[in-house]
């Protein structure tokens, strides 16, 4: 999917969320447990019920591969009915890969190709070489971790590198690499008064958005801070939709906080 | 496993040798294309041949995961053979993995519980918080990225943060962590003289170091400055010794590569 394409989509829908798919069996309904798979059980039920309110699915990689061959099934299903049934919907591996560069590019192998996400986050530690296989695929994104919504972000990435903070020297250095134009960002919520200054360095990039909600993140904040012509916002929200519920109803609860933040995204739209 | 044990071996075996499964089914030989696990039969011929000159081996978890569901297959065999069949080998799952803390917390336990790794490779990027997770596992041990053998590694790692190299303030830092007695450290064999420093910060600390041979790393230099009096070095090798050969004795030329290296090791141990 182009950023183009991504943008019409948003406009079209009214909406800049992002649902992240982080699926815990402890936190699930336990009546979903009986099922075959149910992780695809629960994955399927919040997309069908929740597809119409998103732009963006975004499956952390860490919840599938704790649970091994089943999980990675799992995920896989849920790529190919996203693919199949919504292939309007912009979809993300939440991976946070990163490795020396033929190591790179099985990894973007693996994420790009076999499994078909439209996009990757990626860590920007060991630079250059190890991010640009990824954005040698066309028409596929890869979102560097800038400047993180946890606490531990203070430990190094707000930390001075030669006059900058070293979020903003990820962000300034990653502009000059090759495909730069396929970058996006992971800048959380929880600092959105940090936006104004990271848009003088990314004027256009997309920027993925976590920590609204959950995290205590204002949405209004990150629009007023943060958002572009061509809307340049991807805010996802996880716990706080996925898990609004765990009864019988669970997709129809969801689905009501995505309206919830869809509608909210809908009055910040220009 | 112990760090204790883990030098135990070293003594015993006269070796450091860590080996890389980086297994791509281009270069390993054709003949195994035909096995129903190709990757398997790969990793089980080269453990077979080579487990006596090594004490651990580090399979990348890229390579198994390019290839969806059989790679994933693969390295759960893989760990249940070394396991089983060796239990005296250190296990390294080289993911470079790294997320806010619930999620870390959901990759320590695929690898640590699931797939019974020894360590795991972690990023320090996002911080203390990321980390941490990993750290709670008693007799586990995680290896954080500090200074890597890529070229990228002097776009952040090398660049001064508050009067010293990033990947210093990563050492420091992280020695302040909970359970920090469980840390170990990625230095870069290409980077040998910068060890003598890295021993200033953590005189004891276990490090990974690879890059010797294939990326020009000399392992006398790297025994010269890092080696402590408990040994705390192991050595990667790879591609050096995996596609020594892609005939039918591949396995006996990869041992040939392998006692190559683990005879220098043993001029080099007090």
């Amino acid at each position: 999917m182009t950023t183009r394409q991504l943008t019409e989509q948003i406009k079209k829908k009214q909406s800049f969320l992002c649902i992240g798919l982080d699926v815990d069996l402890n936190k699930i309904p336990k009546h979903l447990l009986t099922e075959e798979d149910p992780i695809f059980a629960f994955n399927k039920a919040i997309i069908d019920a929740t597809h119409h309110l998103c732009v963006a699915y975004k499956p952390n990689t860490a919840f599938y591969e704790a649970h091994g061959l089943k999980g990675w099934k799992a995920l896989e299903k849920t790529m190919m009915y996203l693919n199949v049934k919504h292939p309007e919907i912009f979809t993300i591996a939440d991976a946070k890969r990163g490795d020396i560069g033929n190591t790179s590019a099985m990894y973007a192998k693996a994420f790009f190709e076999d499994l078909s996400f439209d996009s990757v986050t990626v860590a920007p530690y060991m630079g250059k070489d190890s991010v640009e296989p990824f954005l040698a695929f066309d028409n596929k994104h890869t979102i560097v971790l800038a400047l993180t919504s946890n606490k531990g972000a203070f430990d190094f990435q707000t930390k001075t590198v030669e006059g900058k903070e070293l979020y903003k020297q990820v962000l300034e250095i990653s502009k000059s690499w090759k495909n730069a134009r396929n970058l996006m960002y992971v800048v959380g919520a929880t600092k959105a008064e940090y936006l104004t200054e990271i848009r003088d360095i990314v004027p256009d990039a997309f920027l993925l958005v976590p920590g609204v909600g959950a995290q205590g993140g204002s949405l209004k904040a990150v629009c007023k801070y943060g958002m572009t012509k061509d809307i340049g916002l991807l805010i996802n929200s996880s716990r706080g939709i996925i898990y609004a519920s765990n009864t019988m109803n669970f997709a129809e609860k969801a689905a009501e906080k995505a309206a919830e933040l869809q509608s909210e995204m809908a009055s910040l739209l220009p």
